[in-house]
């Protein structure tokens, strides 16, 4: 990793990053902390001060905490759609648990950020509202090469969409006290393929 | 309905309402002026005028704009779950229908209202995300009556709940021009019972 001086370098600085890697050394520490605590209840200075550097530097990378909180969810966004290594010559119900089961992973380590994030949907930021959107529209393609069906019927795409919100209302509101796991991942797998096969007019 | 003089009798104010009808006034008015813009540019001052009475008295019955919203939703959310008339002597698929078909007409009536509200999650109130949680969880066991599965397992109750947040992401995100309505309800009837089947194990 390239090290350049960052363009503003405030007293005691003492560790001299790229701004790319200071961006995304901030992202990480956001991250971090908004798993204990929603947006709205983490104050900069905190953000700043976990990160070693001072709050006028982290204003410079993020004119606004809205900036700032913008920025976390993108880059989580962005991760959510980064394809999970899928089995080997596996076949579509393969895929789709592996997809599923991922889903349930990223929740499970990141319970209360994501609960914050799509239930509080960016605390009324529309730019939140919108880059969660078009995540969920993003999500729709990959679910369907996965299970095989990359051409399909509006109403297919239509309904897909729908199914991955309800299944991250699933998996957010899933106590492994009363529902193990392995059961989750069972349902939720067969759910999308009786649904994607209705649609579809398969059954 | 009784009517009595309001508390406060603000010049200009040619009707007398009870209170409660006021009240009920006011977020009729609400609701009807939240179909053509969301909450936060919905001057209270149009509210007031929309409804014939000063901003002062408005205030009297509303102290904020937070807690007229909430009042707002929380009426709607009542009316939601207000059970439509099922069709007589009618099995569990028609009654199921028969709640999709209901759920689809209040989206057709309200579809900005009811998009500004899910998706933006009440411009980030705590109260109005509690109130849209809670309104959902009384929603199961109303469509689980329906199904006549009134009893059952931690998983079902999970999967319902999820589908019928899926359910609702579908409907807000349907475009008539590309799915007939007919096709939709179909859908959706057929989804639901599916799911059912295979959380209880029936499949």
């Amino acid at each position: 990793m390239a090290v350049t001086p960052d363009v503003v370098s405030p007293p005691g600085l003492t560790t001299r990053m790229s701004a790319d890697a200071r961006r995304a050394q901030l992202i990480e520490v956001g991250w971090e902390l908004l798993q204990s605590r929603p947006i709205h209840e983490l104050p900069l200075d905190d953000v700043a001060s976990a990160a070693g550097i001072s709050r006028t530097l982290l204003f410079h990378y993020f004119p606004t905490k809205a900036d700032f909180y913008f920025a976390v969810v993108s880059t989580m966004g962005k991760r959510l759609l980064h394809p999970p290594r899928l089995p080997e010559g596996a076949g579509a119900p393969d895929r789709i648990r592996s997809l599923v089961d991922g889903f349930v992973r990223l929740v499970e380590r990141n319970r209360l950020s994501y609960t914050a994030l799509v239930r509080g949907a960016g605390g009324g930021d529309q730019r939140i509202v919108e880059l969660i959107a078009d995540t969920r529209d993003a999500l729709v393609p990959r679910w369907l090469d996965a299970a095989d069906c990359p051409d399909t019927s509006p109403l297919t795409r239509l309904i897909v969409r729908g199914w991955l919100v309800g299944m991250e209302e699933t998996v957010l509101a899933w106590d492994p006290r009363s529902v193990s796991r392995e059961a989750l991942v069972d349902h939720l797998t067969a759910s999308f393929l009786a649904e994607l096969a209705l649609a579809e007019g398969r059954t």
